[in-house]
């Protein structure tokens, strides 16, 4: 699972870049992409907007494993969404965490939080 | 690089909760903590709208490699303060992950993204 | 026309209110209101998205009269959705208006433009 | 108050042009205008996740006259700061009321509703 978790959004990348030469029928992805970029950047503010709700509900009841639960789902959503915005833009994850890695790693605090 | 990358979401998830503890007057982090639930999703939502205005600007330039960067730069914005959120409700990115790999991997199409 | 624009928010509030007796197999609105506050929140967040890519095309082209239109388009839309979202709250936009002329009106900065 | 309430967005739509020869310094409004069309964009955004919010606090107890208040109130700061940004683009909230008359007006709802 280690693994898996460490690599998935790599993965998810590969997949994306997969489906731009899918048919727009047969794959949600690639008929985001035909859909183009308005529709797309849509979806990531809907998958923000759940987000939103799902926190909200999360703070009424914090100990709810459902509401837990739904709050990661749409993160996922969230994360996934962007992705696909990512790869439309012929861009990656990568991209992203080398970018978060610059501002946390190594001489900063990550290297911290390795101890 | 490769497993700063890997593990640089694992490295900014100890670091949240470090904030946990720290000061709201000299921790952005733990300011925001502090201003609670409804200040992240605030938060979570300009990074949105930033995010949809740099992948605007990159549309009408798509070779502009500052426009690529800020795009990144801006999706970096967003995943972080979703993982602040997450850290708020006593979360992890880790749950993130493993939902997506639930998603796309082993069985399904991150295998088939590992061949 | 004068006299409509004044009271097209007050129409489409009568408007509104009766479409909650209507099929949302057939109505819209109905459809929304049985879809429930999430689905109109979504609808509202989708608005404010197209609200702000519209406001960027038109910062790209300020002279298009398209895009002009287009912006105005978007906001109308964004409007009649808070006005759904009043309504299924069972409140209205006669309500807003009065929070605005209390900020902005009488002994202050309404009564300067009134002039 | 029904003849301030009918007029409060044009009167509104006054004063934000009034405030385009502001200092930037005392004006709120001008100092929007200052920042530019992406501050103001987020802005709108985030009065609009202030409303989701509000609208979710409302679902939780809906008989709750402070949070009835709470989402009027921040309807009011959405439909406000998309005036500032009507205003910025040189245009008024007369144009967005009338495409609502347009859409409902005279030969379709807003007459049944004026009945």
């Amino acid at each position: 699972m280690e693994n898996d978790t460490n690599n998935i959004l790599k993965a998810i990348d590969v997949i994306l870049n997969d489906r731009k030469s899918e048919d727009a029928d047969t794959s949600y992805v690639a008929s985001l992409y035909q859909q183009g970029t308005e529709k797309i950047l849509k979806k990531v503010s809907e998958e923000c907007t759940e987000t939103v709700m799902a926190s909200k509900d999360l703070c009424k009841e914090p100990n709810s494993k459902t509401n837990q639960e739904h709050l990661i789902y749409e993160v996922a959503d969230l994360w996934f969404h962007t992705q696909v915005l990512l790869a439309h833009h012929n861009l990656s994850s990568q991209a992203v965490l080398q970018e978060l890695a610059r501002r946390f790693g190594q001489s900063g605090h990550a290297e911290k939080a390795n101890r």
